[in-house]
């Protein structure tokens, strides 16, 4: 709990609108998209660098925890305060200071929201490539606290690719800056990537420099029906060995489909068991003859049908139920496990087949879909945690599924982070050695352990 | 000094022709492309990752220094042994253990020429793209040790973009494994890209797990004529601005034409005073449209005449004259300070205008050239170190140069790393939190300061 005096000095700092400590407040700043739920004991709204450095050299001094967050819509609790102490929420600093169109690079505040960078480099015919599901809510910062993803990743990259440098508030308060606004840039150590993706236990970003890339021309989009999960698995591998790379190979199986059903703009009769939402994007002449080799790529295989979008209206219809489907799978039982393992394209068939393996044996009900150009699957299983049984059901499940990931020379998290949620697989990864390594680095930005404590290291 | 019980143990390690210690042969690998030399007391040429960290470790309890390195390309003395001790030279590990088409990623040891793995992945149909003016020679470790760039960062980015995952002996011996082989992925601190670009000072780097992309289908060159050095200066801001981006556009100012003038396959007239070298690829329809859109926007600046390469054997003709520069321009001096500077590209024509200045109050002999696609100019400063005015008025140059690009929001060195020609600048762009917080990584990775010392920071 933290005292009086210390909640009065923060508001010294914060000002009357800038902290907040009544139970209902905290409990909205208790949890995120997992579910989880820890209760801060105030949370603060800083408005400035300043402010943020003035909270961290106080944190520091008194010894509470900080755990920085955006709009909480991490999938691994990485912004839920654990251990108490102040949660800092940073959508006050949601500035887009500038968008270079020589230059091609953005300066944006972390609490900038995803969607409305795009919209915004967008209409100056500027592309900013990283996607995540949530991006209508989640924040630029959080998108760099957990080095977040997309179906895009799979021609564009990551937030990691779009990273070109930083402004960060170290435990201490003090200030730093990284990277720089070009492409090129080696002085020094690499202080930019080692922060994006440290979900917030290093320091709290308070500026971001992103590279842009020129809007492409033409996006088309094609859905494909297939009536075997093993059939739609072994496409995504042969599209991208035909060094064809598609801006997103979307994948849905039957269990999630059915949870949207109602939101595709077309007839799915009972045969279909999986589907591929395929983008093509680039400049109109490659676009054409790039998505016309596909579609008869496609047809040539073993598929039910193929609907192709001849608009982007259409387009955003096929999008629909893939984007509805995260929230929609809560109707089917209380509790979701979302895994985002990734593997090898090739070894996607594999894993699918795994996965339809684990529904017999658990009769859990399991969904997969994702982004399987990238080799980035999202498995969901649904259970319920007040059953004893699909409890210890759907730990072993997750359990199997990591394991054999690793074995498939794969990885447990590939745009979610460890967070609580996956704290006790991390060594099943990372070696001892490297672990050793990460923690003493935490040490270096944060000696006291004041930021975002509890998360990521057992 | 290392003792004869020290030289005799490496010797029990690494085997007879695994250690050399007469003279001829520490004068061959006391060196770098910079020219500065220090002595090694014994130069090791280990087979394995094992010899590696039997040797690592042993340096550990006996506190020798060991610089790792491999074709001693490197431009700011990364490899040059300034605290003696062992030269660690890794051309012995250079097989390409594995090109996987399937997954886009190949898997290569440290000695593996730069060129030579183009060539292999080129073979089966993919791409490399990181391409340092020394592929020819320079090896892939080095390259992950300075994160090498070359022209065609301006679309594909440097060598931090493509390695995904390393294995890496610690100072201590120990062996770590960081990253994945996939583009997603983030479970744990980013060890990959903090050990890329370290130049050498925190882990011998044994395997590199590179990314690579499908082989662009086409490619189309050509050659660009100015009869004014800031009209070539403020068209590469313009091509860029059309977000018409090519893989290259390199750049050439008089003084580097007239170095290298036999090598070009076309007249030059005395009027030319820049050249820019420009290449676009991507698949054949989308490749045809821009470059004509292109000659067809130069066709319309200022210019004096556009040479286009009409088959491979052309515009390697091209190519010939930009890949001969660098090591023609010592005819003109007995030294050269080659400084690797950044400016945002809009910028280009400002930085232009401050070296053609700095040519005439100095009256030193300067050029420039590079890949002005992506702000990297190399600014060369020709001089005669056993004249004190030259000596003094080079490094006034250099000085000036340096707080130009930053006061223009640039990076000192776009490519060449720190080593230890910029040890005394790096502070000019990198504030003192910053570098304590480096120094601090380089003790977690390195207690005993073993790797490389005397490089990076004062």
């Amino acid at each position: 709990m933290l005292s009086k005096s210390i909640l009065g000095k923060l508001q010294k700092i914060l000002g009357k609108n800038g902290i907040k400590s009544n139970k209902e407040e905290l409990v909205c700043y208790s949890y995120d998209a997992t579910g989880k739920s820890y209760l801060p004991d105030a949370v603060v709204f800083p408005s400035s660098e300043d402010q943020i450095s003035q909270i961290l050299k106080f944190a520091s001094q008194e010894l509470f925890p900080v755990t920085p967050r955006g709009s909480g819509s991490g999938m691994t609790g990485g912004s839920v305060p654990v251990q108490g102490g102040v949660v800092m929420v940073l959508n006050r600093l949601d500035r887009i200071i500038e968008i270079d169109s020589d230059n091609f690079y953005t300066r944006v505040e972390p609490g900038v929201i995803t969607g409305d960078l795009h919209s915004a480099v967008e209409a100056q015919g500027l592309f900013y490539p990283p996607d995540p599901a949530s991006s209508s809510f989640c924040t630029i910062g959080g998108n760099i606290g957990e080095c977040a993803g997309g179906p895009r990743a799979v021609k564009y990259g990551v937030t990691r690719d779009y990273v070109l440098g930083l402004r960060a508030v170290l435990a201490s308060g003090k200030i730093i800056k990284t990277g720089v606004v070009t492409a090129k840039g080696v002085a020094g150590y690499d202080l930019t990537r080692l922060i994006t993706g440290s979900e917030g236990t290093l320091a709290v970003v308070s500026e971001i420099t992103l590279k842009l890339l020129p809007l492409p021309e033409k996006i088309k989009t094609m859905a494909v029906l297939f009536d075997s999960i093993e059939e739609a698995a072994s496409s995504v591998s042969a599209i991208i060995k035909k060094a064809l790379i598609p801006r997103c190979i979307e994948y849905m199986d039957r269990a999630s489909i059915d949870c949207v059903k109602d939101d595709f703009g077309f007839e799915l009769t009972d045969n279909v068991e999986a589907l591929l939402l395929i983008e093509i994007d680039g400049d109109s002449a490659s676009v054409e003859k790039n998505f016309n080799e596909l579609v008869k790529f496609c047809t040539n295989r073993d598929i039910l049908d193929i609907i192709i979008a001849d608009n982007s209206k259409e387009a955003a219809e096929l999008w629909k139920a893939r984007k509805a489907l995260s929230p929609a799978l809560f109707k089917l039982a209380p509790d979701k496990i979302n895994e985002d393992i990734v593997v090898p394209v090739n070894k996607i068939p594999a894993m699918v087949k795994k996965i339809e393996l684990m529904k017999k044996e658990t009769k859990l009900f399991i969904t997969s879909f994702g982004h399987a150009g990238d080799g980035n699957i999202h498995c969901n299983i649904m259970y319920n945690k007040q059953n004893p049984d699909e409890l210890i059901k759907a730990q072993k499940a997750v359990s199997d599924l990591f394991s054999y990931t690793l074995e498939l020379g794969g990885t447990i998290t590939g745009e979610h982070g460890v967070g609580i949620t996956k704290m006790k697989y991390l060594s099943d990864e990372i070696g001892r050695e490297e672990l050793q390594i990460m923690k003493e680095i935490k040490k270096v930005f944060d000696p006291k352990g004041i930021l975002n404590p509890g998360k990521i290291f057992m």
